[in-house]
């Protein structure tokens, strides 16, 4: 590996954390360590902190402070809503509907949900990514207790029409959760305008630490607790509140609302000169996903005739230095799993979903990285197969 | 309050962060940030120390790397405990056996599991906050598929007899969990020669970060995840790892385990002064709990005439800078329940079960804090009411 130059391109899996985002936490690292839950002075002083870092947050959704619940996970967030929700309206029914493009956290939640009693529609989505929400509302029935669909998809970027899925719900009188966390940060979003009942969000794609996630449940909404215990999150989410990391996140959140029109300029410039040059410099190249509904930061790309070879083409730009990946990271996990469920779903073969690169673009990426990403990619591919040279 | 001193007599309930685990930690906040499900070297690196820290881990427990499942708190392990278990082994039985002076996590995971077709026995405690393990034998039935026993507990440090309890479960072919929260780096555990097949145990007790538990899983046991998503910790508890918090969890135990012998002589040293200090001066001074089996960290007390007095005399302390507790942090959070039912369960009326002043001395705590604490408790007793003058 050069050890000289690192690359990250791959900040749809984790982000580093930004020096500001941990200069806000050092305090609670050292000496504000109090229990948010005790009565004297240490533990006051965490709840402020708690209290400060709930109202920012909700203040960046257009929620109210006590509809944000902490969790310590995207993955956490996403279980909670949907089994929460399950679990507590299984008297009004038991039937679900989710896009086939989840991340695996919302789909393998609802095969275990499946195993409960309750039945799951998966909607479809088109060659760009894209669901129909036209279909959604055939697939809506008496039963149906909650629609979840993600903002951004985590492979391809593509995003959806919530507004609309929002709007259906409403009307349908059926809770709608949406996985926002590619897209919190990178796009506004307006939980009462777009009427979305429950929202996951999470901190380390955003600049701020692991082991943090958040979910806005609308205070009409009925749920149960998935962690049971000392009654910490008004009741919903038991346990010794990571404030620490809370406040992180709240900074890191801060950062992104503040920087967002200026970043979403900086780096679609990057990821198109990127495009361009790859398009320039390869016949086969394709892109995995939609090119107007798509997330600025994502770069999903095949190039016919290599994706044979992709995975020997990572290892060898990470020789190199350079961080990029095929696909959802925690996908990785499941050894029997090698084909991408969301290419698949929009309507590429085994092969082409096999044969996918994602670059994502972050913060710390400049115009050089782009270039010593270019310039590697070209030798590489070369090497592998000299009918690209 | 008085800002100049400080100190903090509420370990049980949340520990400063060590500065040696702190700088562990740092490498994880800034250049390795990688997500551990990642391919390339970011990834590998975060795997790396994910694999050392669980490795780490293990030993101080005697257990195998793979039967130590990181989680996001205590509250997450003993949850994933009693619920994984259940749902897992339904098939063989639905009865469920834990003590009565269990963490309000073990309780209200046990309450809802009564509302999902589980029934659960409550195994009761002499005055000394003890179980007796010949009742449990007298619980167990056919149908019982888990016994949940905590190591110590969190209000009175009653150190219970989990080597028996282990016994009759193996000989009885039954689940033994126990919560060893408050024990985990203070006392000896040897999962192997307990016989224990699930063990919780957390960072932010231990002088490491908020945010991080694990839940050791004997390699044999039947359980279900309670988080589902992308397979991270052998698909039993999905989510991106919070490697920084878990080299930290790592780190904080190593300390720990290093320093236990002299920690305790220190620690009982500065416990046995104060509760003299106090027996010599109140005549109507008690303590809760056992004397003899009970965690050298605690000091669970009140004085005759005095219980009606705690919550103002707390803060008072307060005010001096000195953080106490009258019990559990967590229960702070459900204002309905203000006596403690870890001292009902011991047979304390509700007037002693509200007037109890639980003490908790750490590795940060020093005689001269001691020292304080007893001018300090001595003044705003005197103060409250003159008769102890």
């Amino acid at each position: 590996m050069n050890k000289e130059k690192r690359i990250y391109l791959d900040n749809a899996a984790t982000t580093p954390l930004d020096g500001r985002v941990l200069q806000a936490m050092m305090p609670l690292l050292k000496d504000n360590f109090g229990n948010a839950s005790s009565l004297h002075s240490f533990g006051t002083e965490a709840k402020e902190m708690l209290t400060y870092s709930r109202k920012k947050i909700a203040s960046y959704l257009n929620a109210s402070a006590d509809e944000i619940i902490f969790t310590g996970s995207g993955t956490e967030s996403n279980n909670l809503a949907l089994k929460g929700i399950a679990f507590a309206n299984k008297n009004k029914g038991n039937h679900i509907i989710v896009s086939s493009i989840e991340h695996d956290c919302v789909l393998n939640t609802c095969k275990w949900l499946e195993t409960q009693g309750f039945y799951v529609s998966y909607l479809s989505v088109n060659n760009e990514g894209l669901i129909d929400y036209q279909e959604l509302e055939k697939l809506i029935n008496p039963k149906t207790i909650l629609v979840s669909v993600m903002h951004a998809n985590n492979e391809v970027g593509s995003i959806q029409p919530i507004d609309e899925v929002g709007k259906i719900c409403k009307q349908r009188k059926i809770y709608f959760h949406s996985d926002a966390c590619q897209s919190f940060g990178k796009l506004e979003i307006d939980v009462v305008k777009a009427n979305i009942d429950l929202l996951t969000i999470n901190a380390h794609k955003i600049y701020g630490p692991k082991g943090v996630g958040a979910l806005y449940i609308n205070k009409e909404v009925q749920i149960s607790p998935l962690l049971h215990g000392g009654g910490q999150e008004m009741g919903i989410r038991s346990s010794t509140e990571n404030i620490a990391g809370i406040v992180g996140f709240a900074k890191a959140a801060e950062l992104c609302i503040d920087e967002m029109e200026s970043e979403t300029k900086r780096i679609s410039c990057l990821r198109n000169i990127l495009a361009e040059e790859l398009q320039n410099n390869y016949e086969g190249f394709y892109i995995n996903g939609s090119t107007t509904q798509r997330l600025h930061t994502n770069l999903n790309f095949a190039i016919s005739g290599l994706e044979g070879e992709t995975i020997r083409l990572l290892l060898l730009l990470d020789e190199k230095g350079i961080a990029v990946s095929t696909g959802s990271a925690c996908s990785n996990n499941d050894t029997t799993k090698s084909a991408s469920h969301v290419l698949q779903a929009m309507g590429r073969n085994q092969f082409e979903s096999r044969g996918a690169i994602r670059l994502s673009i972050g913060r710390f990426n400049t115009e050089d990285d782009i270039d010593y990403f270019i310039e590697s990619f070209t030798n590489t591919v070369k090497k592998l197969n000299p009918i690209f040279s």
